[in-house]
């Protein structure tokens, strides 16, 4: 064997433990801000690694984790993956049967949880789902009172432990971390992620065509631990050398900005509803974000007003990124590419509110409905499919969905995209929403958001509708605001839709509705429409029965 | 298998093709300089695929170049290992008896060659070893006059292919490339690097901690592409989308500060030699370097006066970096850490001067004569050991120098180093000159820097000489200016050590003679001083012929 050791996480810890011992990891906790250096930090994810050794944890167990940004959700990202165990963080916010179907499909040993989560676990842990765990800890010095058993601090867990560990020496894919996805139909899939996956992750993360982070920034991921690692933040700022500052339980705006002020932080990562808090905040309050220089936005779409205010009004750039979590996530991030220093500012927050470039390492295709690739034209729409050293290849225990979603090792995002000439990948749509018509696509979120934006519009949501000639039509639903005028509000919503798209995108008809149905995390829930609307004949021509698109 | 695709070259090309299709490709030839963009860069790739295929490469084979740094040579990179076959660059600089063991040892089938290398791999190519190369191939557009058979020139070997071509899926194991190590010593040892070494190594050169390239730069490899992949310059511009100049065969001074300019270079890469080369050039001609953020800094250490002084005159800062054939190569890069801000010039100079920080993913040890780690204080001195995803573990069919070289996963490099509190690695010697005396090491680098300092020493070297109680003892060996008087200087010399040095430190004996004995590279060869004093009695007690110093 010519080739060089496993990449695995923990020299990443060691180099961070060794180089620069004093460098600060900041997080906010119901006790008070917690301020320690990696070198006591690496002391600590021992103490935690020989815990859980003796509470029985060995190589390829799941330790879970159901916690907020804090230190000691830090500390397992470390100890759990570098002693050979597997890290399973748990979305809280997912409802109980959810909670429950994957702490017993990924049968975890041990579950940390933030005191302030404890509520919600001990609803879903009153359950047989979770006969399997041994140990439940609670991060924080004492023990709250609690209907969770056996049940132990994080504290007491670790004390008196020995701060050295004789780590293992573990090949690259071993399975180090675990995200469920929280699909809006079916059960939650499975992703893990392989200590090669994580390497390779963090790697791509570091480089300028990445988040392009080195031992001089101050990073605070807003974007919470339990989701696809916040982003391999706590893994690619531990690469780097740089601070942490972990914001802790349900930060506020105003806990933000006090954060950045404080430790000065360089760059901070999470959904565009916090950065559009952060703004509203400002508003009414004094806030100096003068250290913050990036702001990573991901999860959803980034307004372009959004990177045009933080822009101007902070000189703080948006680098909008677009990943998943069978991506570990990152797929692309939309810098400004050589020679485009002098393009327009509304040119460059164009292209800074698509998804952006795909970063190295990894490959991309769109395919179109004819599974043909789609041209590089910014119009053509395709299914972005992608491959690469750090994205999944299966879903753990779940044959029937892996058949859906992969092929020949690609991963078939589900996303509908246009790419330009140039590169930049544009998210248009879920391919389960698009909808097809006459051999060509549409975009439910572009009429969405253009309907969204017409006086007297509260919420507006479109969906195709089958059709015989067609195949489908777009229909448009309009909850209208209070007393306005029916008749004005349908004549002004396609009249802002023939101004501003092709013919062909205009909707056969529009109809009021008192409220969009919604899934258990809020999003438009199209399926309930689609069902309705399936065999009405809506739109000219009659619609067959058959004809209708499948539920999922 | 829950893990991603496998770690290779292509999707970095794929990618520079798709998103960087005009970036830049410049090379300085015999026939004018060429231009062209990654776009018609990867078509070339394809042909050459395409023409070795239609030669008979077959997956695994080893295809050899013996070239300078141009645009040919960088079709190489790409177009050989992302067909599956392995890459071989052979170093022209070696002697003729090396050239034919290692071609015959890697039993290369193709061998590509530059005009301006013709001659000198003609006198080497007149041996039995060559007979397995079944065709050679002049990187020109016309062949030229050689006794070499089969010939054709490049630009013959690939016309007429297609510009595509069906890219293998590799495995990460797959070797990828090759380069021997030239020892002063002994046969030269083959190195494989294989597909996922290149890809980690790759990502590892890329971000902050790396060399910090991104596709705004424009990259100028010195260092040639025969000496560890130039540094994996082409392999990482192309990953981040950057413009590459090649300097092509024998640059003088002249060439590199014109195409710095010509092209506004921003990173260039060699060793020492170069770029004091050009500081002279630059004190009789008009340099204009303002587009030069820094330069990349190996092979040997560089002076802390070149460091500075390419500081203030140019404001260009010099990152002075340590890697192995071994190691693919990189190891260490000296940045400054964050808070070094405001250190002094002087002492900003002195880090910059130490080989650097260990870069993310490895881990090193420092390990003393009796084999246990040695503190990290900048004084206490131990053979350097690392480790990583693109260190390799093996020799080439080298069993014995194996066992000499890796221990445990590790690489034993060598070199002998100190490590200050903050983690700079500073290189003090190789392993086999470090003198040894009473338990402590002594570097014969320092003592040599020391005496070549002093005024009428024109050169000078210092070897350990057995000792009965001290085990060895630093013996001077001084070639003195044209007349210079002996006793006037041997009083200098040895004041200068006593002033700057421990007692210990001081040669038990200066000797004078007419010239250093030189490796056929030009180092100095201690080993011929070695065996002849090594049964002399420089100094005071009996030195028994047992204890003389082990040839190797």
């Amino acid at each position: 064997m010519p080739g060089g050791s496993s990449q695995t996480l923990r020299p990443f810890l060691w180099r961070a433990e060794r180089l620069f011992e004093d460098r600060e990891i900041v997080s906010r906790t119901l006790e008070g801000q917690k301020r320690y250096g990696y070198g006591e930090y690496a002391d600590r994810v021992a103490q935690l690694a020989n815990a859980l050794d003796d509470a029985g944890i060995e190589h390829g167990d799941r330790v879970a984790t159901f916690c907020w940004n804090d230190h000691w959700h830090f500390e397992t990202y470390f100890g759990v993956p570098s002693m050979g165990a597997q890290l399973h963080t748990i979305n809280p916010l997912l409802p109980d049967h959810h909670i429950q179907y994957i702490v017993e499909n990924a049968d975890d040993q041990i579950l940390f949880v933030s005191p302030s989560l404890l509520e919600k676990l001990e609803g879903a842990a009153d359950d047989e789902a979770f006969d399997g765990v041994q140990q439940f800890v609670v991060t924080s010095s004492e023990v709250p009172d609690t209907s969770l058993d056996p049940v132990t601090s994080y504290e007491d867990f670790v004390a008196g432990h020995d701060t050295d560990y004789d780590w293992p020496d573990l090949s690259g894919d071993q399975p180090a971390g675990m995200c469920y996805t929280s699909g809006t139909t079916g059960k939650p899939k499975g992703v893990e992620y392989t200590q090669e996956m994580l390497w390779g992750h963090t790697m791509a993360t570091l480089p300028q065509s990445g988040l392009d982070l080195g031992a001089d920034d101050v990073v605070m991921p807003l974007v919470p631990m339990f989701h696809v690692n916040a982003w391999g933040l706590p893994f690619t700022c531990t690469a780097a050398g740089a601070k942490h500052v972990y914001p802790g339980p349900s930060p506020e705006p105003e806990d933000v900005a006090r954060l950045i002020e404080e430790e000065g932080v360089t760059v901070t990562a999470g959904v565009p509803t916090v950065w559009l808090g952060l703004l509203e905040y400002a508003k009414e309050n004094e806030v100096d974000l003068s250290s913050l220089d990036r702001i990573v936005i991901g999860g959803s779409a980034a307004p372009e007003s959004l990177i045009e205010t933080y822009d101007k009004q902070f000189d703080v750039t948006v680098l909008h990124a677009w990943g998943m979590t069978e991506m570990s996530p990152l797929g692309t991030a939309s810098h400004l590419k050589p020679g485009m220093d002098d393009i327009s500012d509304d040119e460059r927050y164009a292209k800074r509110a698509k998804q952006g470039l795909l970063v190295p390492g990894l490959e991309m295709k769109v395919v179109g409905d004819d599974g043909t690739e789609v041209p590089w034209n910014g119009e053509d729409f395709g299914e972005l499919w992608v491959k690469g050293p750090w994205v999944t290849q299966e879903y753990f225990e779940r044959p029937e969905a892996n058949e859906e979603d992969f092929e020949d090792g690609w991963l078939k995002t589900g996303d509908v995209v246009t790419v330009d000439e140039e590169g930049y990948v544009k998210i248009v749509d879920r391919a389960k929403d698009v909808i097809k018509s006459g051999g060509e696509w549409i975009s439910s979120v572009e009429l969405e958001n253009a309907l969204m934006a017409v006086d007297d519009v509260a919420e507006a949501t479109v969906i195709g509708v089958p059709h015989e000639r067609w195949q489908e039509r777009p229909v448009a639903f309009v909850v209208p605001s209070e007393g306005a005028d029916s008749d004005a509000l349908k004549e002004a919503v396609l009249a802002t839709i023939e101004a501003e798209y092709p013919k062909w995108w205009v909707p056969d008809d529009v109809l009021f509705i008192e409220e969009v149905p919604k899934t258990a995390t809020g999003k438009f829930d199209k399926k309930v429409l689609r069902e309705e609307y399936a065999d009405e004949s809506l739109v000219e021509g009659k619609v067959p029965d058959e004809a209708a698109p499948e539920d999922e």
